[in-house]
C-alpha cells in the first residue's frame, strides 16, 4: 500500500525486511509463511504478483514520518505488526472457513488446518524476534520492552475481540455499542499498535504522541471494519470472499446490528427469520441490503463511518504534530478505511 | 509436580502466579484459559482436583533453586514456559483432533475448533505478558529483553518441530536422527527453554551456566518424548488418551521408526500394510508392540531412553553447579521423562 506523503521506498523498505525475516529460514514451515506473505506460489515458486495490502506495517511508518521527519527507524516495527496480522489472518481462516484470501486458496485449504494453525503459531513467535533485533540498530532496551508489550497487549485485544465475533455469530440481540467494542478490540487494537509503535520508533520517537497515535489507529481500525461491512453489502467491486464469507456465516456487521435493535417489527421479525438459519442463504443478501437500506441502517453506518473518521482526525490533532505530519496521517486514514478488509 | 529437593513451596506459588495472571481478566475467553488449567468446568465453577502436570514451570524453578539456591526469583519465568505449553497444548489437541486431554474434554471439544485456536492465541500473547511485570520486581532490562527472545526462538521450534510431526504421519521411510531431530524441536526445545530461564532468574542468576541448563533440558524433553513412546505401547497404567491418539493417527513414534528403518524385510512389510491404512486400527497396537518387541525396537528406545538421560546428566555435570544443586536437577530429570507427555 503506497499512502499519500509516504516515499514510494517506504513500501520497497518494509517488503524488503518483511523478506529477510522469512527467508533466512529453509524449512517448509516457512515456504507456507512466504505464501501468505504473497512472495510464493504452494510450491514455493516466485510468484510476479505485486504483494498483497501491508495496512498495518505502512500505518507504522507513516506514524514514524509523521512525528519524525522519517520512517525508516520503524521497519522493525512495521515487520512485527504485519507478521502479527498475517499470523491472525491465517488462523482466522480456519476458524471462519475461509477458502480463499486475497484472491488465492488460503493456507489451511492449501495445507490443511493443522499446519495452517501451527504455521500461524510460528509467525506470532517470529513477530517478535523481529524487533529483538532492534537492539543492534542501537535502540534503548527500555524502548524496546515497551514496544513488545504494546505488541502482546494489542494481540491479546485483537483475540479478546474475535472471541466477541465468534460468539456473535449466534446471538441476535446485540447493541451497536456491543458491535463497535467489538470492532475496537478485533480491528483497532493492532492499527492502534501499529500507529503507537511508529510514533515511538528511533532516538528521535516522541512517546507523548503515541498514546494519541494509538487512539488515531484504533478509531481508524475499526472504521475500516465498518467499511467493510458497507463494501461487503452494496460494494461496486467484485465482492471480497472473506467479507462475503462473514456475512453468511452471520457474522455480525454494523447495519444488521442496527436493524435488529432499531428497526420497526415487521423488518425486525423479518431479519430475524434470515439470521435464525444456520447460515444466511447468499442469495438473500440482496433482500438484506435492501431491508437495511430502507431501515436507515445503511445511512446509520456511513454516519458511523464518517463519525469514526472524525475521532481520528481529532486524534491526530491532539498530538501535537507539525501539520505536514498531520496532513499524511490524515490522508492515510482515509485511504487505509478505504481498502477495507 | 513435586520434585525432590524442591521445597512444596514452589508449586503452590507456581500456582498462584499461574492464577494471578488469568483471574485478573473476566472475558469469556479467560474462562476457557483457566479450564485448560485444570481449575474450572466448561461452566466456570470451580473443580476440586489437584491442578495437572507443570513440567515445564517445574522444571524453571527447580533450575534456579540449583543454580541459585532459591526458586523465587524464576516464578515469572516459570508462568510463561507454562503459559507457552499449554497454549501449544490447546492448538496440538485442535490439530490432532484429541477430544481428551488429562481426562477431561478438550478446549475445542468444549467450545468448538474457531474458539479454542483463538483462546491459544490469547494464551501465546499472555506467555510474555508475564515477563514483562518482571521489571517490576527490579530485573535487569536486558536479561528479561534476553528471557523473552529465548521464550520466542523456543516456541518457533516447538512449531518447527510439531511441523515435522504432522509432515512424518504421512512418511514411512524416515530415520532415527529424523525422528530425533523432530523430538528435540517438538519437546527439547521448551524444556531447554524453561531450565535456560531459570538459569538466567534473579540478580544472581548465572547466564554463564545457562547453555549448558539449555542442553539438559533440550535432552530431557527429547527424552520424555521417547518415554511417552515407550509407555504408548508398554505402560502398564490406564492408558494416555493424547498418546493413544497419536499411535492411531500414525505419529511417528521411535520404536516404530527404528522397526521400519532396521527390521527384517517381513516385519518391515507388515508394518508397511498396517501403516499404509488412513488410520492405524487400535485393535492392532498389541500386535504392533509385539513386532516391535521381536525386532529389538523396544529394547533400542529404551537404550536410547537411558543415552539421553545420561546426556542430560553430562550437561548438568559440566555446568560448574555445586553438588547439591546437581542432584536436584538429575532427580527431577527422573521424574520429567519418567511422567511422558
Amino acid at each position: 500500500m503506497e499512502l499519500p506523503g509516504l516515499s514510494a521506498m517506504a513500501a520497497v523498505e518494509l517488503e524488503d525486511a518483511l523478506r529477510k525475516v522469512i527467508a533466512e529460514r529453509d524449512l517448509p514451515l516457512y515456504r507456507m509463511m512466504g505464501f501468505q506473505l504473497g512472495w510464493v506460489d504452494e510450491k514455493g515458486e516466485t510468484v510476479s504478483r505485486p504483494p498483497p495490502d501491508r495496512a498495518h506495517g505502512a500505518l507504522a511508518l507513516a506514524s514514524a514520518q509523521a512525528v519524525n521527519g522519517d520512517f525508516r527507524p520503524a521497519i522493525g516495527y512495521a515487520v512485527a505488526v504485519e507478521l502479527v496480522q498475517n499470523f491472525s489472518q491465517i488462523h482466522v481462516d480456519v476458524e471462519d472457513g475461509n477458502t480463499e484470501r486475497a484472491g488465492r486458496p488460503s493456507i489451511w485449504w492449501t495445507w490443511g488446518p493443522a499446519q495452517a494453525i501451527n504455521a500461524g503459531d510460528g509467525m506470532h513467535a517470529m513477530a517478535r524476534l523481529a524487533l529483538y533485533d532492534l537492539r543492534h540498530d542501537g535502540a534503548a532496551p527500555d524502548r524496546v520492552a515497551a514496544a513488545l508489550k504494546a505488541l502482546d497487549e494489542a494481540t491479546l485485544r485483537l483475540c479478546e475481540g474475535e472471541y466477541l465475533d465468534i460468539a456473535y455469530q449466534e446471538r441476535l440481540a446485540l447493541s451497536v455499542n456491543d458491535y463497535l467494542a467489538m470492532a475496537e478490540a478485533r480491528m483497532g487494537a493492532l492499527f492502534g499498535c501499529a500507529a503507537r509503535l511508529g510514533a515511538m520508533a528511533g532516538p528521535h520517537g516522541k512517546p507523548e504522541a503515541a498514546d494519541r497515535l494509538a487512539e488515531f489507529g484504533s478509531k481508524l481500525g475499526t472504521a475500516r471494519q465498518v467499511a467493510g461491512d458497507i463494501a461487503a453489502f452494496w460494494g461496486e467491486d467484485e465482492r471480497d470472499q472473506v467479507q462475503q464469507g462473514r456475512l453468511i456465516a452471520k457474522k455480525k456487521s454494523l447495519p444488521v446490528v442496527h436493524a435488529m435493535a432499531t428497526a420497526d417489527p415487521t423488518t425486525r421479525r423479518r431479519l430475524g427469520d434470515l439470521y435464525v438459519q444456520r447460515v444466511l442463504d447468499p442469495a438473500s443478501i440482496k433482500t438484506v441490503a435492501g431491508m437495511l437500506e430502507a431501515s436507515g441502517s445503511r445511512r446509520f453506518t456511513q454516519d458511523t463511518l464518517v463519525r469514526l473518521l472524525a475521532e481520528a482526525d481529532s486524534a491526530v490533532a491532539s498530538a501535537g504534530l507539525e501539520k505536514k505530519g498531520a496532513e499524511l496521517l490524515r490522508a492515510a486514514a482515509r485511504q487505509i478505511a478505504g481498502e477495507a478488509g
